[in-house]
């Protein structure tokens, strides 16, 4: 059944081929100074930065620059971009880029107006925003957070070895998104394929937990063949239009709230891979997909159900004559092959991790879980299982 | 692959056994006088008026009420509605009902500051909103129509023996909408069913066009694979929380734009069925499944390869040694099976209609389709094997 929830999503999606066409329009409804925040400079190579400035000349803007977000936003970058931003007095936050840049920007955008610490308010005590929040909008050029239409924030401290997102509500989501897969054909294969495991992972974490039937676990597993059948196409052909959009799409469904209406969620994927990610700085899908196996494995004889589910509505496993354990380990198996089908890294030890690292991993969990609530001692087995 | 699409649904919903404690937030965005709009008095009887009114007081509101929206609301009652509205100087105008009495308030919405009259301007010319809307909220009490988070409005014109729908934009969709699965418990059992048929053929009707390989479609699949179970236990218990909260929900997500995005359409049997409606007032959902058979029959050779996925990933037909029209017709089958099974009326002869009304009918019928456009000589032959 269906718990009580509240579904909102106010951003409002440009999607397609022309999608930059809107920008124009969009720009309208703000003020004159647009903070532009940006990445590595990838988007000056391939001209997108150039027509995105024309389109803000020709409508008047005047254009402050925040570039050189990395792909893990640092709390010392979050810092610079307020006084960025603040001093500029911008009125739109205009990110162009990836779910990092995206996820900065609306870090930036709660902080800009924020008298306390930001990092402390909003990453170690979790509180509300209680201040103005200037609003962003976002050309995407990578398929993989869903940053583009949800609150989703996530920040790295580097010092203090943590990485942790704050969801935030509705009124931070971008008010408008951009989304054209053609933008998206000249991400590197190994940042695409992470991408494609993050957009699985964000729909596994909200389906492997809860004991019901509902409407979004039935939505999560046509999501996931969609993704499934997708990733094979563009591994083979990155310029496969309909694979892409469908990726790109399909990415943003899985984590605009859709899926998690009415049903508990798990994301303990997510609190180890953010915690590899914390200590080893690796690409956050890859510090998905080195953990997964063995998460999984944990926490099968707990959902054991839904696993089998998840084995015949997502990976067409015949469970004629096999015990329900035996299904359940097949549409795992099946799963894990798709993986390295992809060209997913598959353990720790080829992320680069050490085991003098453990301590520190395991340190930086947050603890949490679908059909298992894991304790520590859980999380440096299904780390110590994962080199 | 996908097409563009503008995504933007800003309607806020509240779903759940709690979801009416909202209520109370929700007005104070609004002025001080309220139009309760409500149908012949239902909810009266199950105590919903009595919950709404106490709210309403508690809020301070000013409550002008207009009552007796029929199931095909007339644009009779729609200028008797924008009278009311128009003398009470309304702030917003407040549904509470099924999707008719929903669709009428967003057609009183837009035609209160309207200078012309709304059928002319908005049902027979099709012209956009250029004035100002006052806007609507939703109790919903019935699942079915996605009204509630959406911008379409029908509205019937028995002298001119029309039904037309007007699919307004996202600026005249319900601001918020409040979903309570046991409001729909008291629901007669016909027009239960009617509604889980509506809520069958809006997803049908996106589904059953294009040729590519997209998103909407599997999160299409996944709609229909969860209303076909819970539909099914629906009728056997009314009071089974888990299907009631999985056809409302469901019934939302077929209708709110997002099974569309990036695809063509088809619309046809809505456009059968309406105008079977406009002829013999009959309950729009069986007016849908009567014309069913004949209109699917019909046009299966011009979308085999679709027909033959409906059939293997919902109805789970295998196709072993089977040919692909033979898949297609398996699946076709399971599905009028289970039309029977929960209970829809299957023809136009058991709805009521005789052939003298068959000229009316083929009239009424706005041409269109999607695997395969339809003309007059085809909707008399669709609509003489419907009998």
């Amino acid at each position: 059944m269906l718990g009580n929830f509240t579904f909102y999503n106010p951003t409002k999606i440009y999607f397609g081929k022309d999608a930059l066409d809107n920008l124009k329009d969009e720009l309208k409804n703000y003020g004159d100074v647009v903070c532009l925040i940006y990445g590595g400079g990838s988007i000056k190579k391939t001209g997108l930065y150039d027509k995105v400035m024309a389109i803000l000349k020709e409508a008047n803007k005047t254009v402050v620059e925040d570039a050189g977000v990395m792909p893990n936003p640092t709390v010392d970058k979050l810092y610079e971009g307020i006084k960025i931003a603040r001093d500029s007095k911008a009125s739109l936050l205009l990110a162009v880029g990836g779910g990092s840049v995206i996820d900065y920007a609306k870090a930036v955008s709660v902080s800009i107006h924020c008298k306390e610490d930001p990092w402390q308010k909003y990453y170690l005590d979790f509180k509300d925003v209680d201040n103005e929040i200037v609003p962003v909008g976002s050309i995407l050029t990578m398929a993989g957070t869903g940053s583009e239409a949800n609150g989703g924030a996530v920040i790295t401290n580097p010092h203090q070895k943590l990485k942790i997102g704050h969801v935030f509500g509705p009124n931070v989501f971008p008010k408008f998104s951009i989304l054209n897969p053609e933008l998206t054909y000249t991400v590197p294969k190994y940042q695409m394929i992470a991408g494609i495991y993050d957009i699985m992972s964000h729909i596994l974490e909200q389906y492997f937990s809860g004991d019901d039937d509902n409407t979004s676990d039935y939505v999560s597993e046509g999501l996931m063949k969609n993704l499934i059948k997708a990733s094979l196409k563009a591994v083979k052909d990155p310029y496969d239009y309909e694979a892409r959009s469908n990726i790109m799409w399909d990415a943003t469904l899985a984590l605009n709230t859709l899926v998690a209406m009415g049903k508990e969620t798990d994301w303990m994927v997510h609190m180890l891979g953010q915690a590899v990610g914390a200590v080893t700085d690796a690409t956050h899908g890859m510090t998905l997909s080195a953990v997964t196996k063995a998460y999984y494995e944990y926490i099968m004889p707990y959902g054991l159900h839904r696993f089998k589910r998840f084995a015949i509505n997502v990976w067409n496993v015949d469970p004629t004559n096999k015990t329900d354990e035996q299904v359940a380990k097949d549409g795992l198996n099946e799963m894990l092959s798709w993986m390295k089908e992809i060209g997913l890294v598959m353990n720790l030890t080829d992320l680069g991790a050490t085991l003098d690292m453990v301590d520190d991993i395991v340190k930086a969990t947050a603890l949490g879980g679908g059909y298992k609530k894991l304790n520590s001692d859980e999380v440096r087995e299904i780390i110590l299982a994962s080199f």
